[in-house]
């Protein structure tokens, strides 16, 4: 294809969006008109079944659960007035409760206000939060944010250590939809720990979003913290960013969370039109569905040109990666779908692995995300007639066109800014490409039944780990693997075995190791 | 293979470095005897590459370049006496420097010490230094990182707001080894705009890591900067972090780049050891190759268990991909080569993307990274027997063992601590495995002919801006941009001319489009 017909399909397949400023291009995609007539079947089936969805129809088999974040954005939608109220007051209670943290109505027994907020919670309960959080920043943060996403001890001091100072006007909020998370469980005992170590009343500093009656819930009740936010069955973990999840720590932030869920509501409307050409969403779904076949075959690189944007790939790991990576379609047949994701911020991954992209396999494609405003305020010349911004908008458009040329496809999103209105917009054209292309290829987005076999896995080494302090400790003498492993009852997980006193010693745990490091069999375990 | 079995696999293939207290386990590989076999005369020939190019031949053809990181770290190795003590001396101008920066003998005019470091660097020249800031930061911190990474204008604001209150006392790094990068130089100009404005001497602040006689070096004289350092020709950006791109910073940061060298050293001194079974970075390149077929068929994810070691996979991506993306072979075949690398920590990642790994798409092998030290001190239970950090360690060893059972392969690399001399030796690690693997997959890992198609690409974008801009400011009236294109005399680029104006109309560059935002070839363009 030459240019001038490139520019055909540019302007055949643009979509832009009036009131958000919003363009979508997928016309660097190589998909033909024979592969958009055989997919109208399966686009109109998909249709449906997101008009399903929203109406509340059980979309996770499963779990027997209702999906419901797009009624978040537009109350209306909900299937009931009970479920509507819910939603509203959800929103009032969160905004309510931010507005007297800044105001110090509500502030710390030690000092007049809170200064800090420290976030502690993993996967949905943290992406989305950490991805608002530095794209939105605003000039004058109401609270600082800081996040303990991991069960990493070391991860967890280095965060208490930068907050030493101001543990006492520091406001804890604990995220964990199910209420029993382990790694969230573990921040929130050793974030407590500390407090206490420090003299000061944890309750007083600590609120949860959790759903009614979990663990997180009776726990934050008996302890009477200072406020809990409810988090709802019918929202999954990976789009939760529009529940109190993403806007209680948004809103305590200072960021404008009505302005977030109005952006999300219009583009929940644009992205409900049951038409291919004027549905951003299907328009995304299509790309992704023609570069990898349908099977994945391709990864995502996502490359937002704007440092603002640099957790947007991290986000949509676990939206688009959880929601798609399934081993069965709904028919119960054995499909391993799924799209990979990665990438990180442009131009800067052009000096990481453009290189790659460009010349090596032929793997991925790539969706460029342009901001048209370079920053608030005119610009220097950095050369005659030149910005900065200039060059990074150069830079993306010479890339998107080497990339072309050597036979790599990309899709380009455009918005005018970064701005909540915008990231709500984003993150709902998102969530709902995930649901259209999940119906494209007939699997269920909205269960994670692979999720539970490593954590059981992890429980079934903590339970081993237990047993071989108890062997360990009640023998007064060194003890081989394959005896400790006897003595356990478990003759075939002396692997597991060796693990686990490998860490425990180097942690000081009461046991001692002796032997020859490069030869396993060798090692002998004994009490300190 | 049952557990037995596996345990037999995983002592025959263990690889311990005593010195050093690190492991490599590439026992969950699917790899047999038939493949180590046939791979033998590769590998041979491959330690013979390593040897000639640690000898100084030249091993990048293409730039006529020596390739020299490993003398680096053991100036004894130089091949010649000049070179030793070029880099001898280096090491010791940067801790000189340091030091005096510490003690406050080298001091800002209006300060009595410095005391942020606003490092001004892209690619080779961030991605080192940004992972040793994160993974070393020291509890005493001598000054206080920021990075400018980007030449994107908010970006840019985003850190000087950060800084505003300190820009007296910060001393800004700009390092570019060939000093023609325009992301830095325009960071660089737009840090210089900020200091002008607030009336402060921006040379007095200044530093430079360069070459001698790049376009930096000779602006960084003619403006009297406080010091310069040096960059050799024989250390590409992307292998450049224990040379003064990496050492600079770090020591000025605090971090003990002595240690960092000598972990750095002995992994050399390991990986040059001519026997697949007892060289490290010759095990990772089998399991690379045994992975992808020797053609990147599997992405690589990369997993440490540890929030300080975050950034690991953003330098891999770098290391890996802009080495081994390469489109020809050494015999000028085209091959396509490359693997892709992602991935950000775990257990962080499992709540994001361990769906997908276990069921989902079975295109990647993951790479665990194992910490044994928890943390420095001990730990508090959360639940009987058991710490936040054995959580930790269970949920690798959990999801290491659900992904094998499911066919999903994986490396375990485990170190004893995270601290400067396992940072080095780990980067160590992967320079040398980048290395030997590019010579099993007979490519040049040490050139990267595909960015340049990027920066022209992004100069011509540039070139066509100011021709546009130009040619709307000679005409009164309002043009189309099929127009425009014609005054240009460029009449097929009209798509590239749409994206330029939408950029500079956004940016109040004197510029007025009107007309329907969906229909482009609608617009009418004028100067305002």
């Amino acid at each position: 294809m030459d240019a001038t017909q490139l520019w055909q399909r540019y302007q055949e397949w643009l979509y832009y969006h009036p009131g958000l400023e919003l363009y979508v291009d997928i016309s660097r995609m190589r998909f033909d008109d024979e592969l958009v007539e055989s997919l109208k079947p399966k686009f109109e089936k998909a249709f449906k079944d997101m008009q399903a969805l929203e109406g509340g129809a059980i979309a996770n088999p499963d779990e027997e659960r209702m999906v419901g974040h797009y009624w978040l954005r537009n109350s209306d939608k909900a299937p009931t007035p009970e479920l509507k109220k819910l939603i509203d007051d959800s929103f009032d209670h969160i905004e309510e409760f931010a507005r007297k943290v800044h105001s110090g109505e509500i502030h710390p027994p030690e000092a007049d206000k809170f200064t800090d907020l420290l976030s502690v919670g993993i996967g949905g309960s943290a992406l989305g939060p950490e991805f608002v959080a530095e794209a939105l920043v605003p000039k004058d943060e109401k609270l600082k944010v800081h996040f303990i996403d991991n069960t990493d001890p070391a991860g967890i001091d280095r965060v208490m250590q930068e907050l030493k100072e101001r543990l006492n006007s520091t406001l804890v909020l604990v995220t964990t939809k199910s209420g029993g998370t382990p790694e969230t469980r573990n921040g929130m005992l050793e974030v407590k720990h500390v407090y206490e170590q420090a003299g000061l009343d944890f309750a007083s500093h600590a609120i949860a979003v959790t759903m009614q009656g979990s663990k997180m819930d009776q726990y934050a009740m008996q302890e009477h913290w200072l406020a809990e936010f409810s988090m709802f069955d019918w929202v999954g973990g990976r789009t939760s960013e529009m529940s109190a999840v993403g806007l209680l720590p948004a809103a305590l932030q200072g960021i404008d969370i009505r302005a977030m869920l109005a952006g999300a509501a219009e583009m929940d409307e644009a992205t409900r039109v049951a038409n291919l050409k004027n549905n951003p969403a299907a328009l995304l779904a299509l790309a992704w569905y023609q570069s990898g076949n349908g099977k994945g075959e391709k990864d995502m690189v996502i490359l937002p040109y704007k440092d603002s944007l640099l957790l947007f790939s991290r986000y949509l790991q676990q939206l688009i990666m959880e929601s798609l990576g399934k081993e069965r379609d709904l028919d119960g047949n054995v499909v391993h779908q799924g799209i990979a994701v990665y990438g990180n911020k442009g131009s800067t991954d052009q000096h990481a692995y453009v290189q790659q992209l460009r010349d090596g396999v032929a793997n991925f494609f790539v969706t460029f995300l342009e901001v048209l405003e370079d920053r608030k305020g005119p610009s220097m010349e950095v050369e005659p007639g030149a910005t900065a911004g200039d060059f990074l908008n150069g830079f993306l458009k010479g890339t998107r066109e080497a990339l072309f040329e050597n036979g790599r496809d990309s899709v380009t999103i455009t918005v005018p800014t970064v701005n909540p209105r915008v990231i709500g917009a984003l993150i709902a054209l998102y969530e709902r490409t995930v649901g259209l292309y999940a119906s494209l290829v007939n699997i269920n987005a909205y269960h994670q039944p692979g999720v539970e076999a490593g954590k059981k896995a992890a429980a079934s080494v903590l339970d081993l780990q237990r047993q071989v302090m108890q062997v360990v400790q009640a023998t007064g003498q060194p003890l081989d693997l394959g005896a400790i492993a006897e003595k356990v009852g478990v003759p075939n997980r002396i692997e597991a075995i060796y693990h686990i006193v490998r860490h425990l010693e180097a942690n000081n745990r009461g046991i001692v190791v002796e032997g020859d490091r490069a030869k396993p069999a060798s090692l002998t375990v004994s009490s300190k």
